[in-house]
């Protein structure tokens, strides 16, 4: 059986990184040849998750095609989250809890999904399902993920299996997740060791929504002025990556993780459609969400939706 | 929680009405509202299976949208397999084995896929996965679709995971499978019941390759000779309904249930694409496929790569 490289998508998160990590573990005692690998570097937050369990982060690697024939996605599945050349591979299995969108594949393939906070869930109870022991260090790692992925089961992604997976995951790891939680959230969110072109790409996604290139970043802060104080720069750098790299329009949530708020900066154009979209109005191209946290379930649906009506 | 309706590809073959059947009640345990039914009638094999085992067919519509806002697909996932309105509601589940094309959602779905024989074959693992029962009668139904999905285990798309679920099965519905397999095979194959308009479009399924419509149906038979009998009147039937329904190719293959062997009719163009695709050369818009007996594993992966080649 040929290698097979395992991966989250493009600017990794915790939850990116970790299911990679968790799924070729998985992967590997079921017999599969696997490394995981991810694409991009670790972000603060995840630098502070493996440093906490003593783990080393993956190799980071740009193109996968140069290496294997066929790779496993996790916590993604549109191609341009991908590796650069995901056309060129064959995948073979994906895990994931986002939307599906421009995924087509020649041949049939695993693919399990659930619309549960956090992929590292999904994968705790494939551990089951396969009755084989999640070892403790990586426990921790998942734990992490699934608190990041939630922000410490907050978030409105958040279901009953992330609830059981951390209780499961925080007793396999011996580790009091409430306390580590706030720590690990703390630690992912300090923002004045980022440059501006630094925070609008560090968890930015792309998307296409009736053929606009949309893109979507998300900043984590324990206190919203930290990015408040800094719009104008903010901005300055939304606009630059918009116009190098061809965006039509470019949002940038910056998220309260512990009071679940949120503050959006928009660049570009449709920009009627975001209003509508989260029936709000721009003032000065920049809006108060209250209460939203979720990218995934609070900002893509409505917009797609609305960029549909 | 509203009620959604479940249900299988249109023109359904055995493992779209069971998988249906069999999915919802395992949803129905789990605390769903559901209903099973069927974009069609069951055909000469379902209805044999159904009387054996003493259960009605499931309702058959055409449009979903009247009735419910959600639904959950079984063994299939491209939209044009699907009910004529699926773009008005929302899938909210999946159970599959077929290669994922032109599905898109705008939000996070449960999607099981696994490259195995037969739908019923990962519902099967399901129950087990959830902890519960499968009922005799249901047992009966589903080893009925994996013998029929994989020709009694036959078909290379047979997998070890196929094998194990009908012998859990037929344990569960205390049937001699091998005996039974036959039996129900060559009620699915009396090829004398049907006309030609019947025959190419029993088990036919449509796909969009390379922005070519391409129409792919098969015909299972206990001997060849039956279908190449008909040769005339098939392609006539072909011809007719490629004309009304506007499909650039239409490939009716005939397979030998027992020798697994095949012959192709071809009606359309591209017509050197397909002789491409199978490595073969058409004598009067016709081929033998020895050893060809999957559409899924055999036609259509070959065909895709010669239309982008």
């Amino acid at each position: 059986m040929s290698k097979e490289l395992v991966f989250g998508h493009k600017s990794p998160d915790t939850d990116a990184i970790v299911a990679a990590m968790a799924y070729a573990y998985l992967q590997s005692k079921l017999g599969y040849d696997v490394e995981a690998v991810a694409l991009g570097e670790p972000n603060m937050e995840t630098s502070f998750v493996l440093k906490h369990f003593g783990v080393a982060a993956p190799r980071v690697v740009k193109t996968v095609s140069n290496e294997v024939d066929k790779v496993m996605l996790v916590d993604h599945n549109e191609p341009q989250q991908s590796a650069d050349d995901i056309a060129d591979v064959t995948v073979t299995h994906v895990v994931d809890h986002h939307r599906i969108n421009g995924f087509n594949t020649a041949a049939p393939l695993y693919y399990r999904a659930e619309p549960v906070g956090c992929v590292s869930t999904i994968i705790t109870n494939m551990f089951a399902e396969n009755k084989i022991d999640i070892p403790a260090q990586l426990a921790g790692l998942m734990l992490s993920a699934i608190i990041s992925d939630t922000l410490l089961l907050k978030s409105p992604t958040t279901t009953d299996k992330d609830r059981e997976a951390v209780k499961a995951l925080a007793e396999i790891a011996d580790v009091d997740y409430e306390s580590y939680g706030i720590e690990m959230l703390k630690a992912g969110t300090n923002l004045s060791a980022k440059s501006d072109a630094e925070l609008v790409s560090g968890d930015a996604k792309s998307f296409t929504m009736a053929g606009k290139s949309v893109r979507i970043d998300q900043i984590n802060t324990v206190d919203l002025n930290d990015v408040i104080s800094r719009e104008d720069g903010i901005k300055k750098a939304m606009n630059d990556e918009a116009s190098e790299k061809g965006y039509d329009l470019f949002l940038v949530l910056a998220t309260n993780v512990l009071d679940s708020n949120s503050e959006l900066f928009v660049v570009g154009e449709p920009k009627d459609v975001v209003e509508k979209a989260f029936k709000t109005t721009l003032k000065d191209d920049r809006a108060s969400l209250p209460g939203v946290v979720s990218r995934k379930k609070q900002v893509v649906p409505p917009l797609q939706d609305a960029f549909e009506a």
